[in-house]
């Protein structure tokens, strides 16, 4: 880290911030500027010595700021394992060339219901099924899902279909069950910073999906996946769902380029999810169409057989019909971008 | 609610979406204007019926948009419960004629530590003394607090000066163990659309503090309280900290209207977190009074006996010194606008 | 519009409110709910006479709110105007089948560096070359752009390789001499609700290029397009170009669906400027190609024969050779797509 | 400035890093970290040589990221005068001990409003009149304002009543007549960076009031203050009238802590616009008096004689009574904060 002085700090200010960097461990490197003195610390390293020491330099006298360098996240950095993580669940590889596309209705409704979404998306091409069982609700009022009868349709379907699922939990206590009946463990963008949630999912071995919170930075998310990885559970996919923003024409706003950024700043497959994105569904093709383009590694995307009847955001739910036109259309778009679909 | 048909849909469109109310369980209304013809629905009533409604006949054919009319929120509203809530935590009352001042530091970290800054807090008139024993860190790498060791010197210390505490619980688990040793129970920023946790709050009868989160609208937040409240648990007080915004001198940005909005549409009392709104402590002095003067009920507010040395976010604390002039400011003012401080 | 009715409103306003409704010369529609009253008013149309009744009526005793139907925008509406506007500029296209590229450096610095861009952006097939003379900066101490000698570069440079120009005009007096040098004038995001020059590029023939204030809604984008067209220029061509959020790795946040968005809701041609976007030239290329697939019109883009030594932001423009290699990894993308690029 | 390399960047890469700064004409200072090397920049002055020196740097090999250090205004920044600047109008000092509120109506309709207006707020200690002759508006469609003959109004009714004015011009043509006809000329926030509109402000001697853009940070502000000071204008009256967020229920968020950031880093006087902030009159007593309480210099405020029949913007209008009320209210929390009112 650096730290700025105040204009026309004294030296003996200087000195007593030098001499607490050499106190916290750090050596010291000075840079007398025009205006301002700038004081870098060597030595810095992550964790709750740097934390400290950032702290106790900020409130020194003298001190204007004190700049951070390194990236506070580690592990899910590329430059700590520079070649892509491939995840694979099943035949899907999730990272690598394939275009993960996972589908499925917002909340498993019934046995028909599930089945019928997650047979035709079999029929395009899809691995894996997503639908809930557990939901986290804006309002009290509103479904909150089957829970673990949900969890058994679901483990029924895929079974019939040899297909694989992705399921997400709201709680510690709904990790293992969740665990025991799918494949993939989501944590969903309201947890994404529910830091006892993300410690219990990596003591599991699981792959989890761990969504972007719709109000969290980049760097937030990737720290989100460092509490994953150093908690021992390597295997995560990030996902892109869309950030809050002042636009009212859709439910959130996709960051696209949160694809490029997080291929160049980590190691993690990241998919994008259109349907949360944009909350209506005649603009989740022209995005899902996006995502693949910009070099995303699969799609989380909802489909229903009846959204008109469903129990959860029908509204934004493709038909199984306009699915199956999405996925026509993708193919020689993921063919002209050198991906697998 | 009101569903708008798209213009020139024809006749049997809007017959069909007629009918499907009726079915759904409501009146009609019909209004045909110069470019649009609009269907009122009447008999709308908060819950599942309603949700299943808008997403149903938002699907049909010729429907342009459906535009919900009732606040989504019942038991935090104001129209439901005309006169202000008022909550006693010993001596204190919340809501009522009192300016609650809570402050005490970030983390518990020593009961040194705890005693200093809690005495002074005292000595200035407040009765409620807020500290950290499981904090939620963005960063794996960051201190995470003493936990039940933690919650012990805290009940100790307010024992000791005859004060009540406001400590935050991060999962299920930690509600039983914080309502066992504090008086009030803060459910954190993060962790305000955390629907496990505030279902779990909502079966305690201690009084919880829930804090908007960083980047939830008000409607969110009286969403939010309603889950406590129809869990069973009325005593909610409300939280305003600071909104996410692009502005990056201040750590998020205070959303101070927020509080005549909430006095408008709630009867819950409305407490203003001056220190993690700014994240700077030499902006709290401003933005505390300013939470004064708009009709606040209260202030969380950091303070520590050693800034420099504090486990965590020392850089937004203030000195005891800053935190007793900051308290001898705000008492001409509270007497301007008719507060006991 | 539609006026709702405080909870409990009494007979009296509500008389009042359908009094008043009449004497604005509309008329009035009751609707009796289980708890509000809702008042419909026929006759709306945009305009004076609706925004003085929808502030009049928002005022008047027992009335909670008042709710507006209408999209306010008509002659950028594609209600309005069905098909897609096509905008001819020369051989290029805008709004067709075309994926129109305009692409050249920030600012204008000598003929040479325009030359020597503009040679490369046509042999990649583009027919549009962009480059500011007047450059609005957010530091008066930054470089404001050479000014009428620019537009002679630019004027010069596309008449000696047979392109077509997009300038940007900063005020009134600008834009009479951008409109003689070039074929497209641009109004920048910093002056899309600069209504005085709104008015004045209405009044001219030559195509526009308005884009998005960065925190400008679509609405008011169609707003502005709506001041245009409305003085009496209907050769409006949008532009997204990022819109401001709180994540940080980029400067911007592009708004992908808005392409989507803008299709549904407009006739007008819609293109994206990924380099203003993301500020960061190696996230040019994936949302260059995202726009493709999501249906834009063409692309606004930055390139340099030297970025290290541009004068206004080289970090974000590509090199000539990675603008080559963008533009023939989007050849295969357009024909996925069904667009000739 | 701060060139931080990228981790393991090889010594020739730093060394031609360091060469390129010394033909930039600065000093280097080198500081090798455990990961990162780091390279100060000394010498670093505002303006062109630094901007320019910034972009080329960060694009040599080896560069990961260039860090400034230096705030980029200078004209504006406490650090160049330390104390604050105070502009005398008529009797009214702004930026001293009064707490200047300028209060009239949103548009200039006729002599009688604005007469009725201006006399109750000079009964109630005003000294300056506000009122829009040319009105900046979202849509075409809405009232524009009586332009030249506004002014002939407000002139006339301070005249009368001896009080002084300020009064909003959209662009340069309108700035020298605003200024023949009243005190004080407003840019207003969709013009904050109309970069042309500044530099011909900054050619007049009257003062003027400069509002932050909704869609503008801090520093871009201070920024525009400074293209008015450089540009030879230095009596500069910041005004922040809240930002766009995600809330809904206000039109705009009021950043109150700008008011303490602005105090800490500028000399010039700050005050707030509670009435475009929140955009309904019933929360703009709130945040005046959280103005007040914050420290901010004055209020610019729209009352109305008969907001139900204002042609703009009545719904957030106060009626003269209430006005009258909120000044009552607020002159005891003036003298607990030591200002005069």
């Amino acid at each position: 880290m650096i730290v700025v002085m105040k204009i026309g700090a004294p030296d003996a200010e200087i000195e007593n911030v030098c001499d607490e960097i050499v106190k916290l461990g750090f050596k010291t490197h000075l840079s007398k500027g025009e205006e301002h003195t700038i004081i870098g610390v060597v030595g810095e390293k992550r964790g709750e010595a740097r934390t400290t020491a950032m702290s106790r330099l900020a409130f020194m006298p003298g001190v204007d700021k004190v700049v951070p360098i390194l990236d506070p996240f580690k592990l899910a950095s590329r430059s700590s394992h520079p070649p892509n993580t491939v995840i694979k669940v099943g035949d899907a590889e999730i990272g690598g060339d394939d275009f993960a596309v996972m589908a499925g209705p917002c909340a498993i409704e019934s046995h028909d219901q599930l089945y019928c979404a997650a047979e035709t998306a079999k029929k395009c091409g899809c691995k894996i099924i997503r639908g809930g069982a557990f939901k986290a609700r804006t309002s009290p009022y509103s479904f909150q899902g089957l829970g673990e009868e949900g969890l058994e349709i679901m483990k029924k379907v895929t079974d019939e279909l040899g297909l694989k699922s992705v399921v997400e939990a709201l709680s510690i206590q709904e990790i293992g069950i969740v665990a025991e009946y799918c494949d993939i463990i989501q944590i969903g963008a309201r947890n994404m910073q529910n830091f006892a949630l993300l410690k219990a999912a990596g003591k599991i071995t699981k792959p989890v999906l761990l969504k972007r919170g719709m109000m969290s930075t980049i760097e937030e998310l990737l720290l989100a996946a460092e509490y994953l990885i150093s908690s021992g559970n390597p295997n995560v996919i990030l996902c892109e769902r869309g950030i809050r923003t002042f636009e009212k024409y859709t439910r959130n706003t996709l960051d696209i380029s949160a694809v490029a950024v997080i291929k160049h700043l980590s190691h993690l497959p990241i998919i994008v999810d259109p349907t949360h994105a944009v909350g209506v569904w005649s603009y989740v093709a022209a995005t899902s169409k996006a995502a693949l383009a910009a070099g995303a590694d699969g799609l989380l995307i909802e489909i229903h057989p009846d959204p008109a009847s469903a129990l959860c955001d029908g509204g934004q739910s493709l038909t199984l019909p306009n699915f199956e036109k999405l996925m026509q259309e993708m193919k020689p778009i993921a063919e002209a971008v050198g991906r697998k679909l």
